[in-house]
């Protein structure tokens, strides 16, 4: 099979060479706005091809779109335009409800599978890209019923070769449940790094003492503007509403301090221990 | 040398185990207020003895105090009445400043050194003792100038074998920098859990969606209550003020989120993302 995948970042680029090395595509061509991407990607054999994107939707079997989500609104009909019923259109997105609204009456909607493999680190850019990054993971696909049987079995081969498992959510929920668990994250990690630059000013000093724990909880801050303020713009009301939890959570924790209710920390610092039913 | 460690849970037991396998130690002496842990420490070979706090102080050259900081504050002083000054003692815990000042007039205080090596995992008890856990990680060295160079050379000499390297500061320093780095970043993980726990009532969903980030943000939440209360209580006043610094980040992506003004949003994260020069 001819990939063809738009936007070589963390994403795109290890689906390029998770793809290659597993067979699953002959051929991977890239494309990019970026040259200097597109030139790193090739150079790290990511992909076999650089194209633009006439010509590498033109050529594909399977398109992947792995740009930013305000990009992927913009491009999606565009690609959409371009393809034959003997195509697939996959995005990668995070944010599916803006996304799948702008497509709804297209008339080659069935063509395009929406899915979200939950993978990924705090790097960004084809420098980024690690083969085995999907292996074990889950690839939600969204709006699966929207989707033609045959796009959706090419969707489901391309990610089972990367060694993902499957989960379904419609376009709505799948919004909120990534705010709920994956946008908060990221903010409540932001967040943390500004309060400790705020606090912290000897650098050396933060460097000592990270590995009391602070560098895990700070990894997600190093995450790029770029990916996120679209997803935080596309999924803004989610988000703000798990957000205004997380500021009650630490409220009540800051109330518990200022009266000294060390009983009721201890409490709740046992069930915030529940968590690790859910994730060994 | 004879090393006796009371508290044989994460920290104390992988010291107990490293400095067996480096020859630091010739003998290993286990004291804990649990028989069951001891037993357990005993199994994985964490110590090679058990013995009664009495005992296993009257035959250890080095003593190393590995309890949660509240039953450090009683023992500490206790420990320091039955030793001769050809004994060293040490403590490992997150607080200082009250234990410090329980021992400042005592009569063997030179023979005491405080110390915390920055390092640690989620889990706690001698099941999650580790070997290598202090490797290349930073130990500070608190009040140096009130033990005695002799006494502060074997706690070196210990720290060194393990493979960590060294810091120093006085007692309310610590404290303050271990609020600002190390106690923040566990209180925003036990408040992300119970963020999560109360927006997200599907337990499979969090498990499914947890790779994008959420599992290294709330690792720390599955941190001993245990072992965290004493140390909030005794740092209360220095997390309050972190605590305050982090509520007020938090609210101003809220109120960005708001008001919509995502290009203020976007250079709040970028300059959290200068954690990253910090922290590799």
């Amino acid at each position: 099979m001819t990939v063809t995948i738009i936007g070589i970042g963390l994403i795109g680029g290890s689906l390029g060479i998770t793809l290659k090395e597993n067979g699953f595509a002959t051929r991977v061509i890239g494309v990019d706005a970026s040259e200097e991407n597109l030139h790193k990607a090739t150079r790290r054999r990511l992909i076999d091809e650089e194209m633009s994107l006439a010509e590498g939707v033109a050529v594909a079997d399977v398109i992947v779109l792995a740009t930013p989500v305000d990009v992927m609104r913009k491009l999606l009909p565009e690609i959409l335009d371009r393809i034959s019923d003997k195509q697939t259109v996959i995005d990668v997105g995070s944010t599916k409800e803006q996304l799948l609204d702008e497509v709804v009456n297209h008339p080659n909607r069935k063509r395009y599978v929406a899915c979200h493999p939950m993978a990924g680190t705090e790097f960004s850019g084809p420098e980024a890209a690690l083969p085995r990054l999907f292996e074990n993971k889950v690839c939600v696909i969204v709006d699966a019923e929207d989707s033609a049987d045959n796009a959706l079995e090419v969707a489901r081969r391309l990610f089972r070769s990367a060694g993902m498992n499957f989960s379904r959510l419609d376009r709505k929920a799948h919004d909120l449940h990534c705010a709920y668990v994956s946008h908060i994250s990221h903010i409540a990690s932001f967040a943390l790094a500004l309060t400790v630059l705020e606090k912290e000013r000897d650098e050396q000093r933060i460097f000592d003492l990270a590995s009391s724990g602070f560098s895990s909880t700070v990894r997600l801050a190093k995450s790029s503007a770029d990916m996120w303020i679209p997803i935080f713009r596309q999924n803004r009301d989610h988000v703000l509403d798990v957000l205004d939890e997380h500021i009650e959570q630490l409220s009540k924790f800051r109330t518990q301090l200022i009266k000294r209710d060390f009983d009721g920390f201890y409490e709740r610092i046992e069930r915030a221990n529940e968590i690790s039913k859910i994730l060994k």
